[in-house]
């Protein structure tokens, strides 16, 4: 499934996993971990395939609304992108652009504004 | 105040801020960043001193649980001590040590352990 490669979503779930139950928690790594489909989940769980279909589409609401509110999957993501560029850098040696891309990870961390 | 040197508090509040209401955020803003005191801020909202006292405790809470619950701004701050080191071995030239850094602050990222 399409779905199964949202790596947004994926991002969001590390974040923000501590805010969903230990349930929801669990259908949702099934689902996108583990490649489970929502019948396996629903035998798996004893309960009916439209009740993981709903646990799914409340999870994906749940992180999707605090991204909005925070920004902080998105931050890390800026993040990362920067550090990969970094790690190129530093495999080339390049001193100068090292020294100015840790400079603006910095800044990307202590920003308030993301 | 020692309180208002409070570096924990002040990440957790940069990370979650988007969950407090306008009012709350501003009356953290006020009393944190801007250095006012409890009978300032009480003037200038036009509020009772201890209804000042009252939201900056009720932010403090909304913060603190959310940092339990999610760790992000803990990890933020992991990130921002390897960063920092890592600049420091680019001044240094040495590069071995800044492509170490580089990995693990990559591993930081993408750890869902935080």
């Amino acid at each position: 499934m399409a779905e199964k490669l949202d790596y947004p979503l994926l991002r969001m779930f590390d974040c923000y996993q501590g805010l969903l139950t230990d349930r929801q928690r669990e259908v949702m790594e099934l689902y996108y971990n583990d490649d489970c489909s929502l019948s396996e989940i629903a035998a798996l769980h004893g309960i009916s395939r439209q009740a993981v279909s709903d646990s799914l589409r409340h999870s994906r609401q749940i992180l999707t609304e605090t991204e909005a509110q925070l920004g902080l999957a998105g931050r890390l993501e800026e993040l990362r992108r920067t550090l990969v560029k970094l790690q190129c850098a530093a495999q080339a040696h390049s001193y100068d652009t090292i020294i100015q891309l840790a400079e603006h990870a910095l800044e990307q961390i202590e920003s308030q504004e993301g």
